[in-house]
């Protein structure tokens, strides 16, 4: 931009939402204000774990009506499944053997490399005592299960790169090994509303056994819009016990000496989610984002370029043209084409070859983006 | 309650803040929620480390106003001091040893047991790694410096529990001891807005030096009513260094990982905070707290009881009788009294003899309790 001060660049690269708050949200967070301007109904502190109006919300809409048996109580309000998914780390011991996918959101190996668990970074861009599970097209994005034995294995289903789903008989697969072998899944659900596909498990603990091995995370900012409003949750079942302690009670634990809670005003804008509007308004939103995502992997695959993802989920995941490697194309697109798009070798060393492109974009720009990138990685 | 359903128990215990939200920022978070509506004016992500506009707020305000150069991008916007002074030990090596005032806000503690700084749990009720100050009438509430060295000192003024000040010279020997012994000091400042003594220190940053040995941690939360709204701030400054790393860029690496913004509606109403009439407002809640904490201390005082705090701080430090201990008198005043306090005992041995009083209660409540409290205890 500083070398070409004229051209407009289309951002196909961040995944963060540009709709927004519904006005469902809206009505009750300005309802919670006023609250808290008069004494008689102010709130101080909220509940370490959340308001129960939340967690029970949470429990009848996204576990019990899908048949999953989570109780309110065992379901943590946060302000992020990112701070979640990396603090988590804090109740396994530094000795835990981790696995992760390869593409993965870069959070779960970050925040065990700075708790001491991925060991020493290698010339070949990987931590030493970290199990890589590869997901490339050749699996349809969908991981074997690891070869050796892992303590905590991070799952994240649809998935944040490659925008692949899991089917409940693969995802099955996941919880029997985990039960078998004493693993525990942590489950990054963050991206279920986006979920279209019949049949695919909109959270982990529609897989009998689940609660004994999984922790879920939950996230409002891609559901409802809430990347700069803050709310999410985790769950993590009392049933889910190892080396004799409830991971339940050491992450209470965690979460009441290392956190004070979440915003009243933003705990009742996310229970207006809920409501018959705000579920209307939800799936409006998504419905706008999932359109644009068809519309992107449609021209691309017209245009004859394999794509992942995009059906279950707001991204999708480009194979670049054999040779093509994914910081030159990045470069190339952006160059020529004026479209950033987000290199997949930035997710993995598996991500090498691909790119991902982001739905939460304005439609008619997206569209324009697409048909450039159509048209330069066909001209190759 | 429930042996005695009938009874009106008055609460004297929780430091939580009762009045509500003032005017100002409630217009400003109307205001940013509207933003929030409309997809011209929508925002998602905040940048990690806080809003430009919030950061350059505090330089300004909290910082340069009182001669201490802090710059905005020294600023961590977060979503509560007691989350960012329990997550900072992530940028502290485990080995490093630890000292903490006694009695002591137990989240310093607890965090450095979880993260293996501590040691063992003594049947002292004391645990081996960590270096214990003791803070007691006899030294004014103000420690000696450490006899061992100690590579993290966590202080806290105005001080919870002991509601205690620190002066200028007291501090400034903190900071020399820190630069002479390479220590990084965690300065709790939560209820600076509380000071009212002319020559006590708003910042630790006015003492010369301590930009290379200190972080300071501050919240919305008791000087704005922001504990049920969550926002706060920690100033991690470039200049401090150890072991050849910038403490300021582990802990932006750590809050880039872990952590993703806080709420820019929160950020916005605490933005309103600094406005004159967000002043004017903040004065006078203030002054309501601190009208209530000099009646309960004036009161305790004509009844010839021994009391710390309650001018530069929320919290009221009461001596017992001799003879009688913390929980024994907790019992007494619950039982007959029907005032609900905190013992001493709970935040360190040190603590023992002791109970806390909060100013943060309904004046006229406060004044029935106090008036109980000191008929009880004047009767042993």
């Amino acid at each position: 931009m500083q070398e070409n001060p004229g051209v407009e660049l289309i951002s196909m690269g961040i995944g963060d939402v540009t709709l927004p708050l519904f006005p469902a949200v809206i009505d009750a967070m300005h309802s919670a204000l006023d609250e808290m301007s008069r004494a008689e109904t102010f709130r101080g502190y909220s509940p370490d774990q959340g308001y129960p109006f939340l967690q029970e919300l949470i429990a009848e809409n996204d576990y019990r009506s899908r048949g999953a048996a989570i109780t309110p109580d065992e379901i943590f309000i946060s302000d992020g499944a990112k701070s979640d998914c990396a603090n988590i780390g804090d109740i396994f011991s530094p000795e835990c053997t981790v696995a992760v996918c390869d593409p993965v959101y870069p959070v779960y190996v970050d925040s065990n490399a700075m708790s001491g668990r991925a060991g020493d970074f290698g010339a070949d861009g990987r931590w030493s005592r970290l199990v890589y599970l590869p997901c490339t097209a050749e699996n349809n994005f969908t991981p074997e299960l690891p070869s050796k034995a892992a303590d905590m294995i991070y799952l994240c289903y649809p998935n944040n790169p490659t925008g692949a789903a899991i089917t409940f008989e693969a995802l099955k697969k996941w919880v029997d090994y985990a039960l078998e072998h004493d693993s525990v899944i942590l489950y990054d659900s963050a991206y279920e509303a986006y979920i279209s596909t019949p049949g695919v498990p909109h959270t982990i603990f529609e897989i009998p056994g689940a609660e004994r091995c999984a922790i879920e995370f939950r996230s409002f900012s891609k559901t409802a819009g809430f990347t700069g409003t803050r709310c999410a949750y985790t769950v993590v079942p009392h049933a889910l016990e190892r080396s004799g302690q409830s991971l339940h009670e050491l992450w209470r634990r965690r979460q009441s000496t290392k956190f004070n809670g979440v915003s009243y005003i933003v705990q009742r804008g996310a229970a207006a989610v809920y409501t018959p509007q705000g579920q209307a308004q939800k799936l409006e939103t998504i419905g706008c984002y999932m359109k644009n995502a068809k519309n992107i992997r449609d021209m691309l695959e017209a245009a004859g370029i394999f794509c992942g993802g995009g059906t279950d989920s707001p991204y999708v995941w480009l194979k670049l043209p054999s040779g093509l490697d994914s910081w030159s194309a990045f470069d190339m697109l952006l160059c020529r084409g004026n479209v950033v798009t987000t290199p997949g070798a930035g997710f993995g060393s598996c991500g090498e070859g691909y790119i991902r492109l982001t739905a939460f974009g304005d439609p008619e720009s997206s569209l324009i983006a697409t048909e450039r990138v159509a048209a330069i990685l066909r001209g190759i």
